[in-house]
């Protein structure tokens, strides 16, 4: 989820100011959905949806489709090759996800080498920057070290070196404040959430369990309704008021819960409504899904061709 | 090495009576050669010229260059979901190279997962029979695991299970009798070999070392000479007229070689010349790999999406 005033500038000062590819990334989803891919060819549409809904602009951004890219999976299986196992192994977002998946040593192959992959996925386009979670700095590093490693064997600068843009606020918690939101943990509140799904999950919100009458002091911190009004509360002056009174005891949950669910209600609408109104043009979606991909492919076409060459492997 | 009238038989047995693809495997050459991509380089062209030597019609069989190949880089990702990291610890032929390369855990990912580039490479040929050495088979076992898993996906029989080709005479040893024979470690011999290298390699190859004078009694078992002519000597009475009597003593290693040396030289004079005269005209060499790679290209193209159409993946 985000923000519509918020997102509309954060997603216009990106794609007005640089040259912007989104890519639907469904092979990568496959590396921990291979045993259903039927799901991961429904996301594509959904995130093509999510995008263009929170104003990404078609004309400025290209939308493109990560498996209709075979540049990407070429340039992954080069730097599978300046990569150790070992390295693999201690990224700290693969070691996190083994962990929480509960994979051991039956994680899939493709799992491992995902950061591989996400380095192709970047250098492709020759990216300069990429806006990332914190969780996924790790990745951006190794990236990096393939970048370097790539220039230094042919010699050039033929991929730049990428920065990671992490967005202030970080990642938003889930519902219940225990991990990141997910679909299929029922802990997230999508972009075609309706409102009476916004309502709900609003008030499942997880917020201080000391705080059990209203005359308690609270805590602010880790508290998941202060942390979405920190990111969406534009009256800063009153949320102020509100977080001082919350830890000095005296103002309930319901209260801070109602302003919430209020301005997400605010902000939801004209994403559902104008998600809802493409969703309705699947055709049109497609199509600018295919101009994206296009787009893409003479890119990340090209950057094959500068890598191979730039490497010296035999050319036809 | 491969013998003339032997190996024509051989090489005409398989281009007359099946479509044939072979490939030159630049990209997974680059698995253990990361650091030398201009010896792959050039690997691809001396490859090519053993193929056409030896007799390899290319208006027959298609020889294709893997790095030209899209569609095996994007089939080799996407097996990769379908195997897990322990399963490629567990291959044999994986566990073996990482003993004798002496790679430990810095192996380099593209090492690891080459089992799964490799089961691309055939299966996007719908490959039927592949010629192997006996250390394959464990590739081809695991070709055929995930062969198996792509079928039950897809709930058809999209890819065929194949099938392993060892020829009876197994794999010739090195020079010295101690491995399998290659280039870079000195022990082969060449279908470029000069006279002059063939005279040297089967002077020096190893025979049985406890065989020190005529009159002893000599083993023929792990004899490379002997293993030698098993295999290229046609006179398969006297053959086996003079393993008898190094057996029971009184035949000297230097008539054994000679006679191996005489059976060499007429087999690989025809070759090395045919070879000597295709690298005058690089552009007729390269023409065909041109037109091979053109031919592979559209049949792993189309296999590429009955897999992704067949797992369901979103298509444009």
């Amino acid at each position: 989820m985000t923000a519509d005033r918020h997102s509309a500038s954060y997603v216009d000062l990106i794609q007005d100011s640089h040259e912007q590819f989104l890519l639907l990334a469904d092979t990568q989803a496959l590396t921990d959905n291979a045993h259903d891919p039927a799901k991961v060819r429904q996301g594509v549409m959904e995130v093509a949806l999510d995008y263009l809904a929170v104003g990404i602009d078609p004309t400025k951004t290209a939308i493109c489709l990560q498996s209709h890219l075979p540049a990407l999976a070429e340039l992954s299986m080069l730097y599978l090759n300046f990569v150790s196992v070992a390295r693999l192994e201690r990224n700290p977002t693969i070691k996190d996800e083994i962990r929480t998946r509960g994979f051991g040593r039956n994680i899939p192959a493709g799992f491992l080498c995902y950061p591989a992959a996400q380095a192709a996925d970047i250098t492709a386009f020759k990216a300069t920057v990429v806006p990332v979670g914190d969780d996924q700095a790790p990745l951006i590093e190794q990236t990096n070290e393939i970048v370097r490693r790539i220039n230094t064997m042919t010699g050039r600068a033929i991929l730049p070196i990428v920065q990671a843009i992490i967005p202030q606020v970080g990642r938003l918690p889930s519902v219940d404040g225990k991990t990141k939101m997910s679909k299929s943990g029922g802990n997230a509140i999508a972009l075609s959430a309706s409102p009476d799904e916004i309502t709900a999950a609003v008030r499942a919100m997880f917020t201080d369990p000391k705080h059990l009458r209203v005359e308690d002091p609270g805590q602010v911190e880790g508290n998941v309704v202060f942390t979405y009004l920190e990111v969406f509360d534009e009256d800063r002056v009153t949320l102020q008021d509100l977080k001082a009174q919350y830890q000095r005891g005296g103002l309930g949950d319901s209260k801070i819960k109602r302003r919430l669910e209020e301005i997400l209600q605010v902000l939801l609408r004209p994403i559902r409504e104008r998600r809802a109104q493409l969703a309705k043009d699947p055709a049109y979606v497609l199509d600018m899904i295919r101009i994206g991909t296009e787009k893409a492919r003479s890119r990340t076409e090209a950057t094959k061709r500068d890598v191979i060459e730039g490497l010296g492997l035999f050319t036809l």
